[in-house]
């Protein structure tokens, strides 16, 4: 371990609002001599909070490369061997495709002292967003969770009856949906696209697993999205009134 | 809705710590007149929170009858239509596997106003708490959560190459390590069970899928629990020391 003190800690920042991280990743990022935060560890989040620490962006931006995970890892290690309190704040939960397990080993390899405190996944809150729980008694009784950027086992996934969450799926929609009918899943089985959730850019569109990806395209639906197919889309209906799409344009 | 400013929030706690429940949650947890809680929502939460509603637990305890459903859903509308700020306990998340939708629901038909503060769930939560990330890059890149309640189709879990978290499952373990194992799931897949992750008396067991259920047979563990099966389990391997098992004994 290190001597001088110096720490990382993994932080799920939660779905978008700045209320819905932890009160302990909350206490950690006003603690941080530095904040090393993905696009999606959303910059109005450290604004409303007030971070006194310095704050090094990480993310993907458009037309812009990503700083690679191998120098993430190793801007980690740095900081907390010059004695800092390092926040590696993160979309969601750091173990959702969050590469959160890649870090831990990395830092504990390097001898650095790490810790991880979980986040409120947006595999659960953006569907939530958008009024659909993802299980519901007499109607899904589990969850399937899956990245868009990975290959898909569509025999597998086109036999689960119950709820299916994509994350970082949009890209990929139509070929996804497309997949799991030609596996056998019903092209009629609901389905929603939550763009956004829990913060002031979100949209939803909602629909049916054969004509999701065209609807989706037509209300200008861009990343980052949750792509939520199951029986459970329909369970709670509609919200009384929607509120607008906004900004849409801004979107990458 | 409701005109004498009466409103039910379904809260989140989260997988036990009280640290670990939201912003959004802490601060609707000290508004509420009247908080209705699961024995899973943790009472030390509500302790260290120091919260000034009353508080009625709802909740199942060993040789009494939980509260039914019907009832607690008559119980918030009840408190909500006296004008009362009520907030609805979980553990976990609201929506996974909490019968949030049937509260929400139950509201809105009664004309009830109701919203929802998603958690951090346990699905998640409690095997990092093992140090087991639910997915990892090569490892594992999707998750399928399913509650030990509700009849498993293992012919199509058997098949899931990633990983798999059971919630409620403890009573049913050998039962369903057998099931995934008939149905080709290999006895040799790494599985861990997490006993009462982020409170002190959290425990953990972490073996192979053939010989878990005996090994938290042996090793105490009890109710409630996660079980998590897949290569993800031996990712970052044991931590350094295992804190004890604590107060085993007084557990249901």
């Amino acid at each position: 371990m290190d001597e001088r003190g110096g720490r990382v800690v993994l932080v799920g920042g939660g779905p978008g609002d700045p209320d819905l991280i932890t009160v302990r990743g909350h206490d950690a990022l006003l603690r941080a001599d530095v904040i090393v935060a993905d696009r999606l560890g959303p910059a109005s989040l450290l604004r409303e909070i007030g971070v006194r620490g310095e704050v090094i962006d990480v993310g993907k931006r458009p037309y812009h490369h990503p700083v690679p995970q191998e120098r993430i890892n190793e801007l980690l290690i740095e900081r907390a061997r010059r004695g800092e309190y390092v926040v590696r704040l993160k979309g969601g939960d750091p173990f959702v495709f969050g590469r959160g397990g890649e870090e831990v080993l990395a830092c504990e390899r390097a001898g650095v002292r790490v810790e991880v405190v979980p986040g409120v996944s947006s595999a659960i809150a953006a569907p939530a967003a958008a009024r659909v729980p993802v299980t519901h008694r007499g109607v899904a009784t589990g969850m399937l969770v899956i990245s868009g950027h990975d290959e898909l086992s569509y025999d597998v996934l086109a036999r689960w009856p119950h709820t299916i969450v994509v994350l970082m799926g949009m890209a990929r929609l139509p070929e996804i949906a497309a997949g799991l009918i030609a596996h056998g899943m019903p092209a009629s089985r609901p389905a929603a696209v939550v763009q956004q959730a829990h913060t002031d850019r979100q949209g939803t569109v909602r629909g049916e697993l054969g004509t999701i990806a065209g609807a989706s395209l037509r209300a200008g639906l861009g990343n980052p999205a949750v792509i939520v197919i199951g029986e459970v889309v329909d369970v709670l209906g509609e919200p009384a009134s929607t509120p607008p799409l906004r900004a849409l344009a801004a979107l990458g």
